[in-house]
């Protein structure tokens, strides 16, 4: 049996005028993500952490923020080609874990739309994609609601 | 065989008239950690990487900071639930790694009391438990000595 | 088989009349890390967490910063070292995945010359080392060009 782990984060900025769009949902909130995409900070975490995992480069090289391909793409089209590229590697998702550091609005009832989002890309379960929330205690940029941030753990298996 | 992985990551503010809770284990410090339990952010970190990797929600999920179930708890029972519920799922822990982000005061004397403690409940010898520090080198709110963060991974197999 | 995760974070400030090393490389920018060592946060972050994965202390135990023995030292040999202990304790390195934060210079350039580096020390080869790199969007003491900060993620097998 052949594994591999990845791991990935991602910054972005709060700003209002902008939706906010996290794992693949809208979310409600008076600010939104500032970026060249839709800005989704924790699909754009979770796709590091893939093509990490298999040394495939980043983000920034397979979706540059300079091409106009990619101005203000759903990312979960990102989150796609990136499962393609796992795939074509020969090898399949076991489970992603994820935490959210930001301040406000609340996640949690939001996250069964992400997990089934994200499950449904990656082709796994629902059990197989975990996203964690939690404030930052009001400290740094992220407690000042200026902006936040993705941690994300995927663990692939060879098929 | 069958693996998965977990991340997770904590934050407390750090104040004065309350006491420092780190691993488990009751450090002397000028400042201590504030929060709803004793605020025992690597303990926090842990469980949360825990529940991450079975996708069974988060510490706010399960153990919310508005009930007063969790007032000022120590945290060594939040650990010990998790790990049940993580038995529960036929899983055991394989490994534990984590890094603290703190300026001062030094950990490592209290590192071996710390692995012991989480081991213990964990189900795990010591070797399993890594308990790393840093500093930020004076930035951010770490640096300026207002909070600490602490990271967690772990690695469960299947029973 | 049995598998070991571990992971690492480092962060240095960057100060004006200080070399830049990145993942063993020289990389040309106005600023360097400051450090006691060549303040590597790339090799440093890599370092902590393959000991974390078998606790084996951290990077500030095995080198501390106030032994003139690595006063300047090149983090390679410090990589070196670090592997000569996981592979004394029977395990080898599956793969390593890792992030660097930082707003200047553009890392892209001297990523497959860090690979390289990594790899060769490591035992493994580039497609096994994993770097990537974002910036934080202007945000922090890392937005600020103030410091950077690096991630690592490390997979182990016993041989
Ligand atoms: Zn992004
Ligand atoms: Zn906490
Ligand atoms: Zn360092």
């Amino acid at each position: 049996m052949s594994f591999r782990i990845g791991s990935g984060i991602d910054f972005h900025q709060l700003v209002a005028g902008r939706d906010l769009w996290i794992g693949g949902v809208k979310i409600p909130h008076h600010k939104g993500a500032l970026g060249h995409s839709d800005a989704d900070v924790l699909l754009h975490a979770i796709c590091d952490a893939l093509l990490g995992a298999l040394a495939l480069g980043d983000i920034g090289v397979h979706f540059p923020d300079t091409s106009n391909e990619f101005k203000d793409i759903d990312s979960k089209i990102l989150l796609r080609k990136t499962i393609e590229l796992i795939h074509a590697e020969g090898y399949k998702v076991v489970n992603i874990d994820s935490s959210l550091c930001l301040e406000a609005p609340k996640i949690k009832p939001h996250v069964p739309a992400m997990q089934e989002t994200i499950a449904g890309i990656a082709g796994v379960t629902i059990k197989d994609v975990s996203i964690k929330a939690t404030t930052t205690e009001k400290m740094g940029f992220v407690g000042r609601e200026e902006g936040l941030v993705a941690y994300a753990t995927v663990l692939l298996e060879k098929v």
